[in-house]
């Protein structure tokens, strides 16, 4: 029988947990004082979704989505990445029609794509994400940059890498795919298969090509910039200078374009520079997609988003040697000897969890030894100490395992005396 | 096109996704003083695992599961529920072996059953459960139990039903499940077809038939607390003891069986008596299964568990009207007038937000009066407006949405201004 994880999905274990805990609530609270609040959307969505909102001719939809029929003969796909999700909800529930525009989401879950694992890319994997809706002022797009880089820099990374680009307007856009097309042409033979089928449907795609990465027509294609119209130029200027005014730095990369077919206007990637981070450099990318809202039902809006995959941020955080400060220790173990002891032990835990304290006993009728080696192994603040002799007398010894020091308490008193030394602990 | 979230789906929006963060940090904030750790399994597992993990009998495993075969052509199914999954992590992360016994782990997070929805029943819907692994002493199960009754005490809730029951060890169980057979075979004929099967496959299931609940026989039919041998009711003496001494109240229903196959010994359900709750009642369950460590190719080791659905606990607080403490002001909203002063807000909100200043500001280009109306909405602490005027004296005016009061403040102090600010008013 197989009774092991799926290939390409992991277990995340207690140690690895509170990486992940910390690193989320970091994201939580950059997204609250940005004002972005989150959104849950479904953990799969029917196919068209996907279809429509990614791209036909993305490898995500054509290669990688996890498909199925459900019960009810209906096409679902486990989500491949967020944005979709996220505008077909803003379209169904009508969030263009509230009041408070822009509305600006964060969400963070896992999504499915089923590619070759490596290090850095897994079947399921989690992305933190955040989308700006109706909105086009290139400040938006500098302030979604800003919490992108945020959530890296605020967790102690240093050798961040933020390039962006512009890939223009719908009419830029056009012109530059015919510049494209004259220039692939000639050379349409000698693509791969698959550019020779991307040349008609979404030549862009051909840049963003692997297999015909080194043919020398690709150095020489037309760049994006030189076809921008006016329009989208002053618009890239502008979310430049806003970066600039901010202090973030950045490199302008002219190839930059993205393996998502909505993005227009502003695209952006940011890489690890760590030594030894591994072939995959890149840790999150976004960019503007005004015209997907439409695309996908709703009204003409304007958006803007980036995803990150929380797999590579803490991969990028080992490679730099960051500690996360995570508390490790337990504040206060529960030794008993005897029966009566113990049932009273097992009161007086659960009187202390009530309170706000952190405890834990033995629950395997381990020896008095066993006990205080398993509060030394939880690396316990305090051990509480509770034997037949105490119990008749109503007290109980308390034991501080930093400096040694015991004191007899009260049991009536112990739940106020914990509560004040883990208070001045803290 | 259909551009809607699946049937039995549901979008969690701003509004109400703030009360699944609260309940959230409540539920790991109890964990944490519980002492258990979070673990995270996949959203599918191989369907065998659940096959064998929750019982080839059962609705769940015969009608409900999500199923499909991936482009490797494996059998995969999105979890129903936790238990098998933390089971098989158990057992292939060879957490048994660890010196810190016994495993106590709890997680959160997406199920999935195809289902009729209907209120409180999603075919996409959220639980938090823990498993403690390793340890048969039953101040563990009163642990697991008085847990489960915690989170829904400490986020409010009053009107509770505990129901505990003991299912016995096998031996128990298999003279229990005789005098089952006995009992129901002379009208077996008048049991529906479902219970025709589970009457020689598992005949505790028949007691939980929702078709059969009226025929005469179920009143009439042996218990198993009657069959329990001297260890089992020992045993169940000793959780209801524990319980006791804990002042946790709880009725002894001898019908309660459980949805699952793996049960034995102590099992329990927690119940809404609200009023206008709905139709299904059951909060949560649980229950020991010692055994099933085994059974998914682990080494005899004891378990108990349970698992509450977020949904209905959220239905729970609704139904009591219970309000959770949801912090909805915005602390500071940037009011700009001109280009150049917007430029500058721009600025400086990135600089306030690195600072730990929740803040927020206009990006639709809105003249400076719909600007104050958006501060309204979004219920503003304070108030920033910035023109060109303030802009040409590096002055910046605050004002105190609560009070009315505003000062002029250097550019260069705004930051310390308002951390200080924020830090009084907390």
């Amino acid at each position: 029988m197989n009774m092991k994880a799926p290939r390409g999905t992991q277990d995340l274990l207690p140690g690895v947990t509170e990486k992940w805990q910390y690193v989320e609530e970091k994201w939580k609270d950059l997204c609250n004082r940005y004002n972005y609040k989150e959104i849950r959307t479904p953990i799969f969505e029917h196919t068209e979704l996907f279809q429509r909102g990614v791209g036909d001719t993305t490898d995500i939809v054509q290669k990688e989505m996890y498909t199925f029929k459900d019960r009810g003969d209906r096409n679902i796909t486990l989500r491949p990445e967020g944005t979709a999700s996220v505008v077909r909800a803003f379209v169904e529930n009508k969030i263009f029609g509230l009041p408070n525009q822009p509305t600006k989401l964060f969400y963070s879950g896992p999504m499915f794509r089923y590619e070759r694992p490596q290090q850095g890319r897994m079947r399921q994997f989690v992305q933190f994400g955040v989308e700006a809706l109706s909105s086009k002022d290139p400040a938006i797009d500098a302030e979604v940059i800003s919490l992108a880089m945020g959530i890296y820099q605020e967790l102690g990374l240093r050798s961040l890498k933020l390039v962006i680009n512009s890939l223009g307007d719908g009419e830029s856009r056009t012109n530059h795919r015919n510049a494209l097309i004259r220039h692939f042409e000639p050379h349409k033979q000698e693509l791969c298969s698959d550019c020779q089928v991307r040349l008609e449907k979404n030549p862009l795609r051909v840049l963003d090509c692997k297999k015909d990465r080194e043919h020398p027509a690709m150095e020489t294609a037309p760049s994006i910039l030189e076809y921008l119209n006016e329009d989208s130029r002053a618009y890239f200027e502008e979310v430049k200078q806003h970066l600039d005014q901010m202090g973030i730095a950045y490199v302008v990369d002219k190839n930059l374009v993205r393996g998502l077919d909505y993005y227009n206007h502003t695209a952006f990637e940011i890489m690890s520079e760590a030594e030894g981070f591994g072939a995959i450099t890149t840790l999150s990318g976004g960019g503007r997609y005004n015209g997907l809202v439409e695309d996908l039902g709703g009204p003409e809006t304007p958006g803007i988003g980036f995803a990150l995959s929380v797999e590579r941020l803490l991969m990028a955080l080992e490679a730099e040697g960051v500690e996360l400060p995570i508390e490790e220790q337990l504040d206060c173990y529960f030794v008993s000897i005897g029966d009566k002891a113990n049932k009273e032990a097992v009161r007086l835990t659960y009187e202390l969890r009530k309170a706000g304290v952190q405890v834990d006993k033995d629950y395997q009728g381990k020896k008095p030894k066993a006990q205080f080696k398993a509060a030394d192994r939880l690396q316990a603040k305090y051990v509480l100490v509770l034997g037949e002799d105490e119990l008749d007398n109503n007290k109980i010894n308390l034991k501080d395992m930093e400096t040694g020091e015991q004191e007899e308490i009260a049991i009536d008193q112990l739940v106020d005396h914990l509560q004040q030394l883990l208070k001045g602990g803290k």
